[in-house]
């Protein structure tokens, strides 16, 4: 299984590609980030942003999207436009017909650090780690990015209770976390 | 000059497509509704809206793509939806290489009403007034997309104080509206 992991921002893009199955071994295919130009309008970091994740698809073919889901609001303005950059990643995995699954942050630190309340030291500590990695991605975003991947991955060693084993049919749908609670 | 105007929204994103000049006659080429359904995923909504959208701008070829700002936030995860889906609108503008204009809704009522404090039904009223149709364009949300589309050609009758004529230059900006305060 290949993951595409983002953490989206309009400003940087985190993002990590994952191989890997819940029970086996996991490596970095490869990390990075899409960064924009603040001066620029917004539609043309969108354009941006978008060819760079359709391109990441095209070199990797992952079998599902991992994104960060956004629906909190420390400040509106950043949070409605990071709305417009997820906008348009989840639209280039639609259109590449991945399964797109997407988490909380604490959802993330949890499956990664086994606790949702993980501060980013350990977060990045751990994707190092499982990926067996000599030091830790750099930048930060691009962990964060890796993190999401293997968070999905790893997502699949909890228990599922009450969820249908092939619930995946659908090329895009959200809650498919496994019904851990 | 040919304007497709949007209002965007994940359930109903209202269009107008307005051919004119800011000082002579406008005309209503086409206006309608996109909608989604509520039960599908985000991202499988968002390819429709974008598809769409990609599909009137073939067809119509518009000089501008004019918008709703979304800025405010009622409802925080309504609007971070929102967000979603005007990053796609701009994404299909953006990359058809028109000039998109974003106006915020009281910028749009004012252009149209001339107060910014205008009512639904005082909107209509111009919108059928100025485009000289039989009736109120239905349902409402196009005749907010034809609203937008009219503001960003009737903005242009508002005298520019110190702006530069030669200002749209680039294929995508915010704020050309004209600085008449």
């Amino acid at each position: 299984m290949i993951v595409l992991g983002i953490d989206p921002g309009t400003a940087a893009t985190g993002y990590g590609v994952v191989a890997g199955e819940p029970f086996g071994s996991l490596s970095l295919i490869e990390c990075g980030v899409i960064r924009t130009t603040a001066r620029d309008p917004l539609p043309v970091r969108l354009r941006e942003i978008y060819d760079d994740v359709c391109e990441l698809i095209t070199r990797h073919h992952p079998d599902a999207l991992s994104i960060e889901d956004v629906f909190y609001a420390r400040n509106v303005r950043t949070t409605v436009v990071l709305g417009h950059a997820r906008g348009v990643i989840l639209l280039a995995a639609e259109q590449a017909h991945i399964e797109i699954h997407e988490y909380p942050p604490a959802e993330i630190k949890k499956a990664v650090v086994g606790t949702g309340a993980a501060t980013k030291e350990q977060v990045q500590f751990m994707v190092t780690r499982l990926l067996r990695l000599k030091s830790v991605p750099q930048p930060a975003d691009a962990a964060d990015g890796a993190a999401a991947a293997l968070a999905h991955i790893m997502s699949a060693r909890l228990p599922r209770i009450g969820t249908v084993q092939g619930v995946n049919h659908s090329s895009s749908r959200k809650g498919s976390r496994g019904a851990s609670s």
